[in-house]
């Protein structure tokens, strides 16, 4: 039985979260998922270690949705800094998926875009855990997580 | 008995430890708190180490005022940059509560964001340690520290 | 028997493993490939890294194709950090092939660049595990990896 | 009898350290110098760090004073960034005390800021060392080094 | 016999390290110097840190010309926070020598600065493995590598 860490924050407008574990389900069986939340995105490099260390977790999902301001994109930079490193660390995986608030003017599409981009996000998840073979035919081939994929080149 | 760690500095211009600890004691029992202060942000992160590994402190508060200058923004991201990795060093959780000087023209106004800002971490750090189940509640509401919370979308 | 790991992304749009692959086996024997697909760049270090502890790899090619907008330029340099730091925390070279998606504006000619550059390091990893040698005889002599070589000043 | 170090850098146009040791020795006794010098800030991390670990240094000032350009800006983020990752790797405090060019148009101005500043730092240093409460009695009171403290807001 | 680690790249457009070597035999005896050539400038923390701990060199001169855009000024970042934290792994000294491509509009002129520079860092090099009270008789006085040192204010 594999575990599956998935962190989110109290600052982001969208629980990431369910959408995550949700397609998670549903791709198949044979894991554990431990839930955590955390206050926000900086928050989350140390709790995917502990998650790795501590919990066991063989892989981690750390969610979040930074602000559209400069110093949020800085935050941003710091929290995705750490996260690498966590890995580094651990040498585990650690999936981010964030969604910027910048990245859609409109509220709704917004919030699709976090839940779209958390179910693509958890088949990764899944396929980096149990199926490294479907990654691998993918390779090359212009995949995106919550906007739809832009194709190989020629392709 | 659980310890938690308030270190600000003599840069800023507002007592935010003070606001933080009110806080803390309201919110419950069971903690002793440990103080520090340090010049500046950029000392900030190995005081937070110090206070994890030789005082034992099972989380730690950092407090900062970084001016609002170009290069004041450039010392707070080498200061937040640290305080992850101090934190994912020890497994440990650090909250960082900075208040931009730019952030509010009026003087009274940032002020009060200081003061507020550090009470409503001061209440995360409670329920880092002793109420998870509170932080998970909240996931992907919209929680701001400081400023009104923004609320989910299409909450 | 050496040991090359070949790391690539199902976010870029050419498969610059199988062009990379292609040249390290014209360059000689003596080396077996290990693949390995991550969805995007910011995956790499830690595959990277697990390859070398894990898979006992001897030298690793990282190959990625950033997008071209600040947020992915942003995304490039948090990866590119994080491979500089597995590298150290294994005393291996990983060699970095990034082609940006603003280096062309044509989508074939960006193609070829994939192709052409992923090829080109494919040698210098060569030259790295056999043939310091050929390295160091083109100190100084302005070698470019996709486009063509500037040549040395006055040469 | 506590060690204190004191590095200074070539590249810099004044005497940091010089203002750094007087006032240091203004303040109190009970501890010794140790002096040294390297090429320019980049270097300063290092030095730092084996002045602690192999010459028992209980903290260290490491002065410098970056040009006033962007690549100097970079130089001095790096520096930065290498000092607190000193700092965290030995739990010591290393005080930076940089003055940049362009703080100053005057040659004279920058001259004593740089001599004011490493001589306001010293009494951090001292304070670190000796006599912590008189930190932690000016937190939040809005210090400044090297230009007149602006004070606590509403103070 | 103390060892000297030398490392270019086969992107520069000079030989440095002709330049850096013919600077330190002039300097004086009492080492023996490593040569190595990697790709570019982001292989080169790596190659330092091999060489200190797998080759015993006792400091690493670092050589490299990162070209004139953006996105190299970006590289030369990353190969800057990886050197430092070459040295505060190993506590040794790597000397970084970068020519930027934008330094000089003239290509010859651009040589002479890259022959210049890695010379007067050699100097530097010499110093801290020989001669350490020469670099303290130089505190504060304004030195530059390559370009004419501009001298301590008021000096």
């Amino acid at each position: 039985m594999k575990r599956i860490g998935v962190v989110d924050t109290t600052f982001a407008r969208f629980d990431m979260a369910k959408s995550a574990v949700s397609r998670l389900k549903e791709m198949g069986t044979g894991f554990r998922i431990i839930r955590r939340t955390v206050p926000g995105i900086k928050d989350l490099p140390v709790e995917c270690k502990i998650l790795i260390e501590e919990e066991k977790c063989d892989i981690v999902m750390a969610l979040g949705m930074p602000g559209g301001k400069e110093i949020d994109r800085m935050c941003a930079h710091e929290a995705s800094t750490g996260i690498i490193r966590a890995q580094l660390m651990t040498n585990t995986h650690i999936i981010e998926v964030f969604v910027h608030e910048d990245e859609a003017s409109d509220e709704n599409i917004l919030g699709e875009l976090a839940r779209s981009r958390s179910a693509d996000h958890a088949e990764n998840v899944y396929w980096l855990l149990f199926d490294r073979k479907r990654l691998e035919k993918r390779a090359g081939t212009g995949r995106r997580q919550g906007y739809g994929s832009v194709g190989a080149i020629g392709g």
